[in-house]
């Protein structure tokens, strides 16, 4: 079988998350949408009328005139599903799929805390897709489920990963001002944001200060059965404020860290700059182009001027200098519903396939 | 002299923050404005022709007609002067008016660190504005300067009062999201924060690092001259992230804190509720009421819907919590040109009446 | 009994509108709120649990520990309810209150187009309220239903009255732009807002085409029976433009006319500013003060700075010029959910006990 | 010489309007960028450090490092200029460009009302370009000066033009929601916009008035000397009203006209989608495809989805229906920047080569 011809699917398809899966699939070199599923509301209608369009680049020809079907196993053949599910609905048919032989790349935070789940950047932790052999030995699967962090630990925690290679992370205190399409569409009401800011969003700081342990942890393999392999969460903590504002795309993240091994910013600038992929997760087609960019300018990153940097998939980090109390302040931006989101669930899947794991 | 005949004048008052002093002026019991002063490009222009005003509350009548006069000692005959002016200005026009009998209550940010100069929350350290005492001696000035904080240091240094005094705060990691009037008027262009934050204010992260350790220090007499008191600044350490949002009024600062002495949010929150200002500045003009509000919603304060709360002069706290890696988290609000700017220079002076330091 | 002591029920009192109610109802002279209702999820709650409250004006002390009862006459025990329903609620519910001998004074579209239904300004049409006695004779009521106009309507017509009464109006081009706090809450999702327009707001075109017409249409009552008074429809054509934009309050007509008697700028704003209510409807506690505001200025009027003059009961006018196509264009601008809703509402209800009509 | 060697230059290149001309010139296939200009302040720098881009796509690479120049012939040496510069200073400075043999495309006003200037929409009245025959034999240039329309009469004169050519327009009634970046950089204050509209636009409202008569006028050759050809202006009356929303990009005009044959909505969608550019505009690299696009939607076009619809250049019409005073009502959206602006200067340039007018 050639790549070009992998059979993929979108679950959840009309929301804002699976409409950034059926964009940023248009025209992929290895997968090819086959089928678009969605809640019973929308099934047996054309996608173009089922679908209020909310992103700026218009919907894909190829998707206009395909029917929605069910998001079950029996109404789609495809080789992997992408999963922009609301969690609960996730939480039940995810392992449905991974059950039938399907991977399951799920934005979902259902499944991301199972010790057997990769929660997976691929430039930061791409061993851990590893893990998919335990899951489906100890699950029974001939499938999997993959899946992607939050997409406020995701830009964080790849200028983390960078840190804690060369200087040890010991603390992380992180405030983001999220943007307005990672809370889905129709989400915040314009009346709760517009010359307005909103202090909380609900469970996301617990998100923020727990995912990264797990994306930084180490991975171990046992001889001992079983299980064979573990992720050991990072030795790290984390203090979070999540924060709304009136963006429509890209988290910005203020962050202070304290290091193991104290550095000054401009070797820390160095270091970020230079950081690069594992190899298995550098040439992808989705892969940052790249990892990280450091701007110098003393007010970026900004959501609206650099969110696109590398189509959406680079971490843009800036102001890099000296925090009074721990070691290093900056600021990282990310794009959530493209590496945050829907683009990271497809990163993840070309893992999947270059390590000959689908 | 009844108090509701001393004549004050604003300088500086057709920029964003002389509107605001002009705004509040109208109908104080105490102050009558006699003088309003300008740049050169206003000055005897009607008030209402030389202004753009950008509040939403409409224009005061009696400043409407007023002709605009020359910001010098020689063209403005009050006893206090309200000083909107920039920094640059300031610095050079200030002492005059002092050296010259008025009473400088300064929005400016050139003398905050001049040691004989307070550096003033009424509600925070009243008895600071004793060393005017000392700063007419050494300098000679039947007049005075006084000076209120940078508007991010406002609300946080009345929120970390409360808790210094029950706890002692050791270190503050503080992240401000900023209204946009704090930048003035024009400030900021729109096509720089519509769908936007700007991850940077300059010089504000260095000033709310600095100015609250001054206003939580401790006022010490000496019996020995000169000079026979000072202030010890407070012995904390802030780290500070300054970020501009698209919010019209209104600075809001996530803030961690570390104590001498920890305690659980419940208590941190009751301490706060019960704060009262010292017995000087409790009942005047100005006086907020109350000084601290603390919301129990989860996702308040907010800018928009509690940035008047006491007419502005509020400091609106909410989501106390546990802090992972210090003690507590919570959010700070306070209206930035109300408490932080003109309603802040207005209680100084009210103060330095009460005090009979005028 | 005196009139400070007329017990009155806002119907729908969760809601955007029905908080403006409550808001503007806080210490009226004449009306004292004894029952809040809304919908069966709310009932029983304390108003504070059962509202997210979403004003600027904090919720008043009074509504904060009222029980929510059920939108139904034997729930809510008063002379006048003001009705934030739902027009499909509005039309079952509505009825049933007048039928009970209660004077509902609705913000629902559902009654405004029936010939015995006042539909009212009444600095505009305070006759028309006459309506009543001919939809209690044929209706068998003892109660009633007045209603106000939808909130584009209001400012236009207060704008046009002016003007039909001075010069005759023929044709009217009206282009709207429209805030926020028109849909409701949640309303517009702020993912279709920020950075945007939407051209089109469902059926509003085709009201503020219709509505004036009949405000602006002649009380005509006739000896013969049955019915001896009715509204003649204003001889007038309207095109109108519906669109929504990022403001909170406050809506924005671009309007151009072409007048019987034509006659130049400056001579229509003096009308405009001589404009005065008729005089029952001129010293109600709401009544507009003034009743028409001309702006001079080249930009204005604008919904952040102008939406709350008269406390926001007043209609702002400004730009009076010449249209090359008509005879005049100039631009509106009104609160849509004081002046355009409850606002609105309230200052009908006075005008009913005023005219004994109670 | 190659067409792919044509020497460019952009003349105040540091302004949001060229940047655009930079951004849009990048692998452009006819063009070379070979010198920026800008004013003193800017010259000698490297343009990267002059320019404070304000583009969400990044600074193109080739820009970077050039050395920005005086925006004076003997400093740059093309054969087209784009200008971008101010009125005033392109009202002296394009003339000297024509004199030294330069063409200049100028998206500045101060020469569009002149009768053997071209005022250019290639989609709309390519063969107005032959007026700079005229114009060099009259003024005695080698060179010669195009001009693009005002941004907000590109759109509405390209869907006229193709109901013009059908139906005749008599009376066009036109109200604008104008996007920010029309008005440079910094341009509006963030506090003028935010949750609020400003009613006016100095001048625009006369240029609306007037430019679409002259781009949909006719050309007319004359054997009698001297001039041979000139354009008669439209006969057609307007009415704009022209307003400032905050939208970044992109500006919407609600538009209803008079025809002299009229039609019905359907019939007129059809000749809309119909269009296409005359033979020598439709096939240039920056041509629009499609040159109209009509969008079917309740609620369509809007800014934020719909400007970049053929790499913005495309006119996008929506909601045609009927109008109850004229004939036809209906949404235009276009690109402010680009097809109004800086992309409409490089299509004129286009058909210059094209016609071997260069």
């Amino acid at each position: 079988m050639s790549q070009s011809q992998i059979p993929v699917a979108v679950l959840g398809a009309t929301g804002s998350v699976g409409q950034r899966f059926i964009s940023l699939l248009d025209n992929h070199p290895w997968f090819k949408v086959v089928a678009l599923a969605a809640s019973d509301r929308s099934v047996g209608q054309k996608f173009s009328e089922a679908c209020r369009w909310v992103l700026n680049d218009s919907m894909p020809d190829y998707a206009r005139d395909m029917v929605v079907v069910p998001a079950t196993p029996e109404s789609v053949n495809a080789k992997i599903v992408f999963s922009a599910l609301h969690n609960e609905i996730a939480k039940d048919l995810e392992p449905q799929f991974a059950q039938a032989g399907t991977a399951v790349c799920s934005n979902a935070s259902s499944y991301r805390r199972e010790e057997d789940v990769p929660l997976l950047l691929p430039e930061v932790n791409a061993e851990h897709i590893q893990l998919v052999k335990i899951q489906r030995e100890q699950r029974g699967w001939s499938g999997c489920i993959l899946t992607n962090p939050n997409c406020t630990s995701t830009g964080l925690t790849v200028a983390l990963k960078a840190l804690d290679d060369a200087f040890g992370v010991k603390k992380v205190f992180a405030v983001s001002l999220q943007a307005l399409s990672g809370a889905g569409y129709p989400g915040v009401s314009s009346l709760d944001i517009i010359d307005n800011v909103i202090p909380n969003i609900g469970g996301e700081e617990e998100k923020v200060e727990w995912e990264p342990r797990k994306m930084l942890g180490k991975y171990i393999e046992t001889l001992e059965p079983p299980p064979r392999a573990r992720v050991q969460l990072a030795d790290m903590r984390f203090s979070v404020h999540a924060n709304r504002v009136a963006v429509i795309d890209g988290h910005t993240v203020c962050v202070s860290v304290e290091l193991a091994r104290p550095t000054d910013p401009e070797t820390a600038e160095a270091i970020l700059r230079a950081y690069s992929a594992p190899l298995s997760a550098g040439e992808l087609p989705s892969s940052p182009r790249p990892v990280i960019q450091v701007r110098e300018e003393a007010d970026r990153p900004q959501p609206r001027l650099d969110r696109l940097t590398g189509k959406g998939m680079t971490t843009v980090v800036g102001r890099l200098r000296r925090d009074p109390i721990l070691d290093l302040k900056f600021v990282v931006l990310s794009h959530n519903t493209i590496r945050g989101a829907a683009g990271g669930s497809i990163y993840n899947a070309e893992l999947l396939v270059n390590e000959n794991l689908l």
